[in-house]
């Protein structure tokens, strides 16, 4: 009763979300404090009736907003379910098998692969560097390349590629291929490529509102390119659903992105936090990977990821390891609040 | 820049969505009333801590409310966003080329074909009887066809396949293709086919909240069938977005499906108004089709629809005209309240 497709598809798994608050749950990336206090007071105020109607299918207001923010032009500016939604008609509208293999690092965010499959383009893995960096060399030897995908900073390394590499890689690839820089966490220390967009026409930086923003549950995610791109994902939302983004998401997005104030002491605290766990995890013996993220990559020599996953687990703290030779004895931990970490740190002193 | 498989695309054009109010809007088939009270009192009650996690990739609470609703169980019930999601899995999961073409009614939801070209779909329209309804026979033809979609009641018509027909269908077509019943306007007056799932496992039955149940701003659609259909559906969505449904949707959905009593109200005053245009349009000489939806399709011989639709926008009415022979002489009309039905048949009467 299947498609010939379904045969190719192996799902994303994404980090668990236990339905019980008894977790201290530091594996997913979400943000640990609560998103704007205008929300609140917007959601208190909000008339129902406008459910009825069918959202805005071209996202105006909340366009721009973020055009504003980011100094672009409205038509630079593309909406999505998320920003798993707005890679997933990227891949389809900017990659296929015919023009050659997509490429992005070795370690990366590992639904990448399986957009690959769903719309069958095919990829190339790039390694990294000894130390888990992108070095952007590696890109630039396949001449047969229908483009580049790479998250920065990387997951879930959270390792930074600095904006100057960005934009070597620009100028010395082919510029009718695109090349998507995924600035998921960029909030938390990076320099964005969104300056670059009017410069090169086939850059294509893609952000959420679900990390800086602490909204990982209002699915909201943008894309920020030339118009020609953008339209292009026009085309490809308008062929799968004309409304991909809800009315509320779409009004506490609008709200989130303007109270730049709030976001900013939010952003102020992770790094904080982060450098305190990365510092401590360092000094008690821990190898820890250069974060500019939310999440610190580290690992324990000797120990492999899954145990002390299953271990800080059964100690009521989630994280999150990966399967995957190369990787397999890192963790990979979100910051939580102080508090939170404050009891990770103890629970890992204990225990390893 | 782009795919090859973006030459393939024309995207669906969904009705105008003014974001002036100064219309009455009766063109994109919302329902006139707004949803359950119920989701007042939740919204100004909310939460917003709960917004920086993301939502439950199961969707386990809202399917065991559209379980209880329709006497099925948990693991045959599906949540998109939007049945415009919904459908568009489907159409990945069940239907390709290499099993003959997919069939679907002649004028029907302008969709289906969309997401033919998207997932690269071969399709057969199959004729409607001169007076527009679905003649099963049709469809029993084709024996090298990959599946089958049908709208009940149908759109733009209004007109209902009753559920014998729908089990005939089932009944004599082939067991090992899927058949959807795509039932968006269901609650208008039809019988839903989801009291078949559980004998006919090619059976898949999707509605929505964004009619009966005045929640189109919310993007919450859902499929019931067969468990295999279902995890058909999960494969999919986990390999394009793992969390598709955003956290106050599926809160506000559950809250509706469960309000019974508000929906049937609604339910009731929307069949009213309807029968009530119907025969005023009948009365003045207007082909109208015999409706089981939240719209009419009608004609006023003699007049195209494209004229009709320009002059009641002039008066401030938006409805919506389709620009295809066979159905140009047609316009679909929402049933607004029964106010906005009064002033639209006042400027009917004024000018045609």
């Amino acid at each position: 009763m299947f498609s010939k497709k379904m045969k190719n598809l192996v799902p994303y798994v994404p980090g668990e979300q236990p339905q019980d608050q008894g977790y201290i749950k530091l594996n997913t990336n979400e943000n640990p404090y609560p998103p704007s206090p205008r929300i609140d007071k917007f959601l208190q105020t909000f008339n129902t009736k406008k459910l009825r109607l069918y959202p805005d299918p071209l996202f105006l207001e909340l366009r721009e907003a973020i055009a504003e923010k980011y100094k672009i032009k409205k038509d630079q500016v593309f909406i999505g379910n998320g920003s798993d939604e707005v890679l997933a008609f990227s891949f389809y509208a900017f990659f296929d098998r015919s023009r050659g293999k997509l490429m992005f690092p070795e370690f990366t965010y590992s639904f990448y692969p399986v957009y690959c499959d769903l719309f069958n383009i095919n990829y190339q893995k790039i390694p990294l560097t000894t130390d888990f960096s992108i070095d952007i060399k590696n890109f630039l030897h396949n001449t047969e390349s229908c483009g580049i995908i790479l998250p920065n900073p990387n997951a879930p390394t959270g390792i930074l590629l600095p904006l100057k590499k960005v934009r070597d890689l620009l100028d010395r690839y082919i510029d009718n291929r695109v090349i998507i820089i995924d600035e998921a966490y960029i909030d938390f220390g990076g320099e964005s490529a969104v300056s670059l967009i009017d410069k090169y026409k086939n850059l294509l930086v893609i952000q959420t509102f679900s990390k800086s923003r602490s909204l990982a549950g209002i699915r909201i995610g943008f894309a920020m390119g030339d118009k020609a791109l953008i339209d292009a994902l026009f085309v490809v939302k308008d062929s799968f659903n004309s409304y991909p983004a809800n009315t509320l998401s779409l009004e506490i997005a609008k709200l989130a992105i303007s109270d730049i104030k709030y976001s900013d002491s939010v952003i102020k605290n992770i790094i904080k936090t982060r450098e305190k766990l990365s510092d401590t995890l360092k000094h008690i013996g821990w190898n820890v990977l250069p974060s500019t993220a939310n999440f610190v990559f580290a690992e324990k020599l000797g120990i492999a990821g899954e145990k002390i996953y299953l271990k800080l687990k059964e100690k009521g703290v989630l994280v999150r390891y990966f399967n995957k030779p190369g990787i397999n004895n890192f963790i990979r931990i979100t910051i939580g609040t102080e508090y939170e970490i404050d009891v990770l740190i103890k629970k890992i002193k204990a225990c390893f």
